[in-house]
């Protein structure tokens, strides 16, 4: 194959699609690592940041992008008939769900039809979107196999051009492990198509791992993310059972965590957040629908998950009740609006549905967060709120701090010697050594 | 405290009830660690053979019986007048579901009866007894209260006698740890309980994990159990709906296990076994009963868990259809009757309920297990089988081989050659890589 030969000397160019959280850094990975890469994304307003070598994350550093462009090999666009110039095209777009929690397949569909139109002999197209098992030779396969360039006649995968799944298993934050030390699932339709995903992602990522087909692949990913969906709302499960009995789940978790073997801490908290846990797994259950089985697991987890935010605004109502206030009129502040500690990344963010229900019952919300200084639109919502100050003033005069996000940056003794009550949803105060009468857990 | 310095002495005898599976081995780790130690049994069977230094658990030696009772420090009776001779009582008795999954709470309360009526002033007693929240105070506290020997005096907690729960963590088997290399929970009623028992315990355990009460400690075993047995079942039903998918749940946990965080790799099975995963949740549920709050993780997990047996019954009919044979009249080899592998315990041993269910619908039914010559009389079950020998007759005499459990000893490849039709309930042939098309995975 003349692609096998490009790729393995270097001299074959990638193309990503999608400039987000995923595309963008498995981007530089490989221009840094000496391929020319040519990033595409409909945002307009990404590609003259990447070009002056600025970010738009924050844990992606504007250095990495000023190294990888000011070497030559880093390039974006928003002009996706450039696409017959690469050789791969990676494909990193999200996979949301609509109000119905059914897949929102709309990112991936309309980018195949724009590959489609300029597909050319010998590409390789690998996508990397979190999707149900059988996208990739339902979906993509047949819309390739009818390239436009091809007079009629059909694209033969494995042959004309390459097609694999291999997901992101993208952990923004993790001092462990990023882009290029995570070991990388792939799963190809055919033989040829395995070994040129394979060779690729070998430049880059630091172990591939090869599967016996796309819908493994798809599935292997699903399978990561519906275990940490269940795992989370299993202890939010037990947070509510023990709390009940008069029991800290978290002091549970951490003499739990002492076994040596056999159990892993997951922790509980005000909702799920971020792209994948409160995503990926319904996938799942609607493809298996079309087998007329269910996935029961993943819909107790999506419940008692989805539940939570709820459950922290009937604990504040609980606590303000025994100062004799009423949620209604309370003035409260939310400390934290990003999905996960010391992250910018607002997704799927639980803070912003909290906002919400407090609102609905009546109370006044501000928040705080570092990384967030004014809330982004998305979706669901927008509203009008920016970042306030943590003074001892703005402390003191509200009715309860609702800790949601335990960024790290926090000063939590500061917090506690100010505020009149505090609901805590992560033990951040614990954490922090603080016990104090009026720290609530939630 | 006089205990506590006894203790430090090694001067302390230490008293074990239930000579069992956790028992058994704390006793002697007490006993070669120096303290002289008296076992408990109700059952005189096992007195003669352990003063014999002769063991009858499959893990543990005879040689380390006989060092305990070479050394002077280990004897065993039935006569539990003797308790008034012991410093520290260390209940490790069983505690099963009754008939309608309701804690089975008999043997702690009887055993707890027989205390109360030898209780002398300065002893501990701990409980590794896994049960629900609540047990040592609200049933064990107030019993040792109310000692027979005060003259209607009340006992007073953390002066005249200590008391403290202490879950056992045992795994039989296991390779990298054993009872004293596994850090030890405990939660004492009182500052003086925890401060003898974490005294007594860290002469044998390599850690001990004080907690706030037992109640903490009583909850935190029920997590570790709970964990295992909610992510058992999810992979349960992972496999049930990805074998409707077409795809093979064990490669994608293979392929899952290779993301280097955030992910622990579960297996599926033909159901739970053992005396923890299958029982102890259902503890914290019927607890939760009386906060009127429902455990639904715990629910789901029991009934996808429960359902595996009926599973690879279903499976066995289609694979058996597939060769135009019912399961009426159809002769099994079932492999395996201990519930895992390379261990003889057959407690909860999905097996069991395996040929329940073959010959309820008409299947012959024979077994080999290399360490089950005989099955056991349970509670539930009495059945008249002996092993049968694996041979090249044997095997190919039988309509299907169903492999229950996958012991190391197994010659997979033999068994390959000779058998029919293999139901493969833990990938076992596939793992020592015999692929052939008369293997189904169930």
């Amino acid at each position: 194959m003349k692609l096998l030969e490009k790729i393995k000397n270097k001299e074959a160019v990638v193309g990503i699609i999608g400039l987000g959280y995923v595309g963008l850094p498995l981007g530089l990975e490989f221009a840094l690592k000496g391929f020319k890469v040519l990033g595409f994304d409909v945002d307009e307003s990404k590609i003259p940041l990447l070009k002056a070598g600025k970010t738009y994350i924050k844990h992606i550093s504007s250095e990495k992008i000023k190294n990888a462009v000011d070497l030559g090999n880093f390039d974006a666009t928003t002009d996706f008939s450039r696409l017959p110039e690469v050789d791969a095209i990676i494909i990193c777009v999200p996979t949301p769900l609509n109000e119905h929690r059914d897949p929102d397949m709309t990112y991936i569909v309309n980018t195949a039809k724009t590959i489609k139109k300029y597909l050319r002999k010998g590409q390789l197209i690998t996508l990397e979107s979190t999707t149900y098992p059988g996208t990739t030779t339902e979906i993509l396969q047949p819309l390739f196999e009818n390239a436009e360039q091809n007079n009629g006649e059909k694209f033969i995968v494995g042959e004309d051009f390459y097609l694999a799944f291999s997901p992101e298993r993208e952990d923004p934050n993790n001092p462990n492990f990023s882009t290029a030390t995570i070991p990388k699932v792939v799963g190809g339709v055919t033989k040829n198509c395995i070994d040129v995903s394979v060779a690729l992602y070998d430049f880059v990522i630091v172990k591939t791992v090869p599967v016996s087909s796309p819908a493994v692949a798809e599935a292997t990913k699903l399978l990561e993310n519906i275990y940490r969906s269940v795992n989370i709302a299993l202890v939010n499960e037990l947070k509510m059972v023990f709390n009940k009995m008069g029991i800290d789940v978290w002091e549970v978790i951490e003499a739990a965590k002492t076994k040596p073997f056999g159990f892993n801490a997951f922790y509980p908290g005000p909702g799920l957040g971020g792209h994948c846990i409160p995503i990926d797994p319904f996938y799942l259950t609607w493809k298996a629908r079309e087998f007329e089985i269910s996935t029961k697991f993943i819909e107790l987890a999506g419940e008692i998950n989805t539940f939570q935010p709820q459950y922290v605004v009937e604990r504040t109502m609980y606590i303000l009740n025994k100062y004799q206030k009423a949620l209604n009129g309370s003035k409260l502040l939310l400390l934290g609006a990003a999905y996960k500690k010391d992250i910018d990344d607002m997704r799927e963010s639980p803070s912003l549905k909290l906002i919400e229900l407090y609102k609905e019952n009546g109370a006044e919300v501000v928040y705080n967060d570092p990384y967030v200084p004014k809330l982004p639109k998305t979706r669901k919502y927008n509203y009008e709120k920016t970042s306030i100050e943590l003074t001892k003033e703005n402390l003191s005069e509200f009715d309860a701090v609702v800790l949601s996000t335990d960024h790290s940056d926090y000063d939590y003794k500061f917090i506690a010697e100010n505020a009149k009550i505090i609901i805590d949803t992560r033990n951040a105060f614990e954490k922090a050594g603080i016990k104090q009468d009026n720290i609530f857990k939630a």
